[in-house]
């Protein structure tokens, strides 16, 4: 098993993520406080505090927006930002007062929607339970603030002791719970609650199937992910977090085959899964359509939570080159460059030609608003995804500048990635004793070296480990290479038969029709392979962005920028997978 | 303009259709009253009509239920079969009894579940309405009995002046009663009816924008179909129907240029359309996934039932050919081959693997059944599509053996089309006047003869005409070569590019995995283009049925069946678009 890094002891220095957590707590995490407050989603918290009469009433009719507030509250907890905790105090007042005296904690019932524990398929109760122990959590740990977390024991302990929610969620914040307090009647809450999942108790049902809320197979024995895609990646969620605190393999074995068989069969090249519209579920396997991906941004983000958790629990670094697909190309594009905008569904084609009414630009904020808050959260605590250490070493698993402090050392990360390949880590301060520095070679790359005091030598991908008595000063740099390529979809997968993808690095390209050639639709363009891809840098999108232009048949180039950055300009129309015929 | 024949003067002697037609008349409409009784889809009536009390109302919550009724008195009203005529006694007489005094009739309405003409956008009272005008128009037609019809018109003057509603039909309706009865205030109505829409006053827009209804642009101006398939095609069959009778071209170029369109952009090789589950709508140009295709059996009847209305007007045999298209592949796999299980939405390709709660064989009937009775009225009037008459002469536009009686003369049919593509033409009686036959040469057809008296000579796609002096006993026989024949879709459909499908005169194929070669998964099949395809008789699936034996890659062979017979055995898996690559 290998140790997560305390919130504390990562600071992501400068480069691209610094630019990407900067922007979360300067714009858009305080975008999101404005948008809580200018929308319903705080009102019934106000109702349920007595606060706001419930004459005044508007429109907050959807059981998760609590949900909404906790995530935000879990951000700003991780962002430790000194200038959004004291935004956050009023809000946590309104949590706090909002609480029942027997504990019991849900505004949408409290504001007189329904009886307490009685809509388990829909009602969301323990799901938004779950968000607000993460943000007790986090602001315990990042802030040693317990407001919130005196919140949410009592809220716990007002719970019946056998629940089924149809949205998980609450598992993997029980063993959290359990984590920080030590307390492990939570850890046996949450494993009872994944061993009385599957048994087709969920009312419902008849529209829906089992299968939606992972309620048709035991979380033991299903062999596949299905239905609603967040809410199965979140139940895995809670079953890793389990099956490693009771030492119970069987269980996370049963999730690591779902996950490899997703993998294998139902994620996008973004790493987005969940294919349809319908029911927000994944699809048959290979079914995934680029235009009409539905690839939720929560789902993306709940895609790096699970992988996390296998990396952590397994410290197979495949599950890392997950999380750096996922990130790059299946969470970012959730969010516009300006940071104040999202996308809920991220489809890896739009037309030059639509149906009316269709999908638009990013929108500053949704009715069904879980994927704003979600990727504040992820952002906030991003840094502590870089590293992890155990009893023999440190392990980097994802590249930007950063200081990392470790009891055994302290490392100083310089990186010009994604964008350059070169990764230097100083070793800044060291114990005597010798040490393992392992580096994550990452599986897209083909070609790699490392050079440290032992002198430079290639390495291949996977994990490359550096085990020496190390010296404070010591340098240790990995070389990737990183050329554009071109990518050949799984033959399997119908819906992009006949087609290429551009790849440069962690990051997936796509063709956008503002740099398509003059007076051409991008459905013109076929990739024309008997000229190479070329690198471009991109400044008219940020500063250091690289472009590829790729060549096209007739002579014609397209410029490919990364998929993350589309959808940016005015023009919409746009492709990932790009014909060969 | 073309004349429709009258319904007593066709007749499906034999052959394809004649089968059909009597399994939807011994089977099918059997099966419908059977349902109808034992669902809650008459309960509304019984509510309305006093008959039931209002306690036991039972789940009867769907506002368009007496549509499902309204829709099976149609088909037994064209079907004229005494057997059913006198089943369909009670279901008349409960209709009659639940009209109001006032004339109004809406039994969901009248069972307490809403106020008249509150809730246009999803009412579906008028809607409702127009199928009442249909089945009475029916039973005045084909019966001569006028229950119905009385009932209609007292609704039809309880309506305010002007409304639009959420789901159209009732224009076209309105019209049919302007055409039986000359009172031209329902032609008055159904045109201002056309006029009001478009100018987004449907309430509801927020969630499903006001293209799902038709009411973002004006019937006049909008260039392509939006929104709701059967909404759109409904809508512009009333447009048709309306433009026909006020001589107004403009209207009538509008839908042709919609219609064009729609068959350049949006119809699948089935002639099924309406490509996304998301709001049952018609999805971007082009977007046109064979595995997620939604093409409702409804849309296919509306397409045919809009082509019907174009031909008539316009005399132009493109329009027959789609009807063709449509109704040998985007009809007819709706209902099985036993008659009596019907699918809604018409997906062509299902994998082997799938997801668990997905679609699964065609049902016995839908909690919403709008597709099962809509197809035993479309095959019980089915001999009215198969010929018109005007001034210059008959028109054949469908194959089938058939007694065709005119005015100017009576014809004699023999065919086994579709199988076989030699159609035989007796004239039986005719005026002594020289006049034109004309027959329609498929567009699918790319070699065909026809002899008649004056000798034998090629033809080509489009229509042949014969102009002369018949006489009685003279013989007319058209030969249409139907080899089995490779179709390559359009390069801008992206969902099945590197694909090509099999044909055989207007029949589509698919690969069933039954028939695949013994220990392969229909997905690992890839055709093979240097052998021929072979035509192979199927009595296994039924009678006279041909297949087509398709050549794959390493000497294999899958048996091809046509689409319409699919999933009628226990194997599952299908497709009709193959991988060459």
């Amino acid at each position: 098993r290998l140790h997560p890094m305390d919130a504390r002891s990562v600071e992501i220095a400068a480069g691209f993520w610094a630019d990407r957590i900067r922007l979360n707590r300067e714009r858009t995490i305080p975008h999101g406080l404005d948008r809580l407050r200018s929308t319903a989603t705080l009102d019934n918290l106000r109702l349920a505090s007595g606060y706001r009469a419930a004459a005044d009433s508007s429109g907050a009719t959807f059981p998760f927006l609590d949900s909404d507030v906790y995530k935000w509250l879990e951000a700003v907890g991780w962002s430790a930002d000194p200038a959004l905790v004291a935004a956050a105090d009023d809000v946590i007042t309104l949590v706090c007062a909002a609480q029942r005296a027997d504990g019991y904690l849900n505004s949408y019932v409290q504001a007189g929607h329904d009886e307490p524990y009685r809509d388990l398929s829909w009602g969301h109760e323990l799901y938004c339970l779950g968000h607000l122990i993460q943000a007790a959590v986090a602001w315990h740990r990042a802030l040693g603030d317990d407001r919130l977390l005196t919140v949410a024991l009592r809220a716990v302990d007002h719970l019946p002791g056998s629940l089924v929610d149809g949205h998980p969620n609450i598992e993997m914040a029980l063993v959290e719970l359990t984590r920080l307090t030590g307390d492990r009647r939570h850890l046996t809450m949450a494993a009872r609650m994944l061993e009385l999942r599957g048994h087709r108790t969920l009312p419902g049902a008849d529209r829906f199937g089992a299968s939606y809320w992972q309620d048709h197979e035991g979380v033991r024995d299903a062999s596949a992910v299905a239905g609603h895609a967040v809410r199965q990646l979140y139940l895995d969620c809670g079953a890793v977090d389990v099956a490693v605190e009771l030492g119970d393999d069987r269980l996370l074995a049963a999730v690591r085959a779902r996950w490899d068989d997703m993998i294998r069969t139902r994620a996008y090249l973004t790493g987005g899964v969940g294919s349809r519209h319908r029911d927000e579920a994944f699809g048959d396997p290979f079914e995934l359509p680029p235009d009409r991906a539905y690839a939720e941004t929560c789902a993306s983000i709940a895609g790096v939570m699970l992988a996390w958790r296998l990396l952590l629990a397994t410290g197979d670094t495949c599950y890392a080159d997950t999380i750096e697909r996922t990130m790059y190309n299946g969470v970012l594009p959730g969010i516009a460059l300006g940071g104040t905008r999202f996308f809920y569904t991220n489809p890896l084609q739009r037309r030059t030609h639509r149906a009316p009414g269709g999908a638009g630009p990013r929108q500053p904020w949704y009715p069904c608003a879980c994927c704003p808050p979600n990727l504040m959260r992820l952002l906030s605590s991003w840094d502590q995804y870089l590293a992890t250490y155990d009893d023999s070493g440190v392990q980097l698993h994802q590249y930007t500048s950063a200081e990392i402090r470790t009891p055994r050392a302290d490392l100083r990360i310089g990186t010009g990635y994604p964008w350059d390949g070169r990764v230097a880590v100083h070793i800044d301060r060291t114990s005597p004793e010798p040490w393992t520095l392992s580096l994550r070679v990452p599986r897209w790359c083909r070609s790699a070296t490392l050079t440290s005091p032992d002198g430079t030598l290639a390495v291949s991908a996977g994990t490359v480990k550096r085990h020496r008595r190390w010296q404070p000063g010591d340098v240790v740099e990995l070389n990737l290479d990183l050329p554009a390529r071109i990518t050949e979809p799984d033959p399997r997968i119908d819906a992009v038969r006949g087609c290429v993808a551009v790849e440069r690095g962690p990051l997936v390209y796509c063709i956008e029709s503002a740099d398509a050639p003059v007076r051409t639709e991008i459905e013109e363009l076929t990739w024309d392979p008997g000229r190479p891809l070329t690198p471009v840098p991109r400044p008219d999108l940020t500063e250091s962005m690289i472009g590829v232009d790729v060549p096209m048949t007739g002579g014609l180039t397209a410029g490919a920028i990364p998929y993350f950055a589309w959808a940016n300009r005015t023009t919409e129309a746009m492709r990932v997978w790009i014909p060969r015929l």
